[in-house]
C-alpha cells in the first residue's frame, strides 16, 4: 500500500461518482482538471497544526471537518463556487479509527460543498492537515478585499463568537458536541452559498478566520479606507448572551476567531437585497457600521481593539 | 506584519514582474488565475518534512529548491508546463538568514520554471513544507502512468542514483556542495521540458521519486502490463562508477530515490525521435528494457526487487 493509497483508502468515493471534470483523479503524479468556460480558477492553501489550530483531543471527524471548512472559507470570501481540493496529511501514527473518523467529517463536508477530492500526500510527523482548495468564479466577478467605498454599509453573516466562545468551553472541559457554542468552534460552515450570492453586489469581501476587527482591518487595509462601527448594531448569538456579561460577548463577536462567517461591504442601497439573497440560506445579515474616509476602526471603546488577531511569529513584527 | 507578509516578504517578486495570467496574486483570500484556452490544469501536492524528507542541517537553499522540485517533478511526469504554486510553510521560529537562503533556492527554481508563487501559508511547528503546483497542460494531452503497450521500450532520461549516493555522503559528512552527487541530491532538476518534449509520443510515464524499480512497478500497475529489464543497458553515472562496485552502483540505480528523472515508455520506432527531442536538453534517453504481457518486472536478479520504495506507515501494509 502506497502513501497515497492510505488517503485514498479513507477518502476515495467510488470511480461511479466521478466528474467529467476530473479528467484524471487520484493515483496518478497529479490531477489534471477542466474548468467550465468562462470560469477562473480561485486557490488557497490552508494548513492546521495540532495544538496551534485544534486541539489534540478535538474529534478527529471535527478535525477533518475544520481543516477542509478553513480553506473553503477563503473561496467563499472570493465568492468562487467550490471545486477540487488536494490533502497534504502529516500524521505521527497510522491510527486506523482516528483516520476513518477524520476522513468522514473531511469527506461529509467536502460532497456538500462539491468539492472533490483530486490529490494529497501522507508523511509521518506532527499532526498537520494541509489543505488546498480549488474553486471557479466567473471571469472578472471575483470578491475582493478592497473595493469598499466611503459611504458603503459593513456587514456580516451569522453570529461571529461563538467559536471563540466554543473553544474556551472545550478547554473548561466542555465535551457535548451538540452544545451549540462547541458546535460552532468543532464544526464551522464555510459560507460559500452566500459567498456566490454577495458576486455583483458586494464591494469587498473577507472571512472572519483571526476576529472581526483584525480582517476588517485587513480588508480596510487593502481598500484604503476606515471604518466606523456601531456597538449597539453587533449581532449577539444567544447562547452567548445567556451566558456572558455584555462586555464579553462583545470582545468574543468583536476579536474571536474561527467562526468562518463573512465580513462584506454593501451600497447602502443594496442591503436589502443582499439580505433578500441570504434569506433562502437561513443566514442573517447584520450591518454593523459605514466605511469612513479616515483609515483605522472607530466608533468603538479602545479595550476592543488591543487584542487583534494572531500572529505565529510575534517577534517578527517591526 | 501579518503571516503572510512572512512569506511574502522573502518570497514574492516586484509586482511590475506580475503576470497577466495571475488577475488576483498573494495578499487576498484566495489567488485567481487564469488558464489558457484549451488547456487543463494540472495540480499535485508534495510535503517535505525535516528528517524525513531532507536533514535538518541541508542548506537552507537547497531545502527551498527540492521542495519546490518534487512537486515539479509531478508536473513534468504529466507533460505539464509550471504556471502556479502556494507554499505551505511550517517553521519552528523565524529565522531571518534561514528563511531568506530557503526562500532564494525557491524563488531562483520557480522564476526559471515559470512558475507564479500566487500564495500560502505560515505556521510554527517542525519544519514542514507543503508545496501545491499547478500547471497546463492541452486538453487530452497529458501523459498517463496506465497507456504502456506490449512491446514498447521502457527509457529513463539521465542517470539516476546519483541523488541516494549523494544522500549517503551527506550523511557520511561530506559537505562541499559542489561534489556531483551531493548536488544531485541537494539540488534535484525537475524534467520540466522533457515532460512536455514527450507529449503525443510517449505512452506512459513517471518520475522516479521512490526508486527506478518502485515507480516503474507503479506504471506497470496502471498500464496493467510488465516489463523485461536489461541490466547491462542501465545509464552508470561516471561519479558512482568512479567509486562503487558494478553491483552497488546498479543497486543505487534501481532503488535510490530522489532523483527525480523521468521513467517513460515509447513504442519502438519512437526512440529514436524522443531522443532527438531530449538531445537539445543535454539529456540522455536511455532504453532499459521492454514492456511485456505477464505483470511485473522480470530479467533482474531478485535482490535487486527487495528495497523498492519508500513506505511512511509499514504497519499499514497487509
Amino acid at each position: 500500500m502506497s502513501e497515497f493509497d492510505l488517503i485514498a483508502r479513507y477518502l476515495s468515493r467510488p470511480a461511479a461518482a466521478g466528474r467529467s471534470d476530473v479528467v484524471v483523479g487520484n493515483g496518478d503524479d497529479c490531477a489534471v482538471l477542466a474548468l467550465s468556460p468562462g470560469q477562473q480558477l480561485a486557490v488557497s492553501v490552508d494548513t492546521s497544526v495540532v495544538d496551534i489550530h485544534f486541539p489534540h483531543d478535538a474529534p478527529p471527524a471535527a478535525i477533518g471537518h475544520r481543516a477542509l471548512a478553513v480553506a473553503l472559507s477563503d473561496l467563499a470570501a472570493m465568492g468562487a463556487r467550490a471545486r477540487w481540493c488536494c490533502l497534504a496529511l502529516t500524521l505521527p501514527a497510522a491510527d486506523p479509527a482516528w483516520l476513518e473518523a477524520f476522513a468522514d467529517g473531511f469527506r461529509e463536508l467536502a460532497e456538500r460543498s462539491g468539492c472533490e477530492l483530486v490529490g494529497g500526500d501522507v508523511t509521518r510527523g506532527a499532526l498537520t492537515i494541509g489543505v488546498t482548495v480549488h474553486g471557479e468564479v466567473p471571469a472578472g466577478q471575483a470578491l475582493r478585499r478592497r473595493g469598499a467605498r466611503e459611504g458603503d454599509l459593513v456587514a456580516v453573516t451569522g453570529y461571529p463568537g461563538r467559536a471563540a466562545a466554543g473553544l474556551a468551553r472545550w478547554q473548561q472541559g466542555e465535551r457535548d458536541p451538540r452544545h451549540p457554542l462547541l458546535e460552532a468552534y468543532l464544526r464551522p460552515e464555510p459560507r460559500l452559498a452566500a459567498g456566490e450570492a454577495m458576486r455583483g453586489l458586494a464591494t469587498s469581501a473577507i472571512d472572519i478566520s483571526d476576529g472581526l476587527l483584525a480582517d476588517l482591518q485587513h480588508l480596510l487595509s487593502a481598500s484604503g479606507v476606515g471604518a466606523r462601527l456601531d456597538l449597539e448594531a453587533l449581532p449577539l448569538a444567544t447562547p452567548l448572551r445567556a451566558t456572558l456579561e455584555l462586555d464579553d460577548v462583545r470582545q468574543r463577536v468583536l476579536n474571536g476567531g474561527d467562526d468562518y462567517e463573512l465580513l462584506v461591504t454593501v451600497a447602502a442601497a443594496d442591503l436589502a437585497e443582499a439580505q433578500r439573497r441570504l434569506a433562502p440560506l437561513h443566514l442573517p445579515l447584520t450591518p454593523i457600521g459605514r466605511i469612513v474616509d479616515a483609515e483605522g476602526i472607530h466608533g468603538i471603546d479602545p479595550c476592543y481593539l488591543e487584542r487583534q488577531g494572531w500572529n505565529h511569529f510575534p517577534e517578527v513584527l517591526s
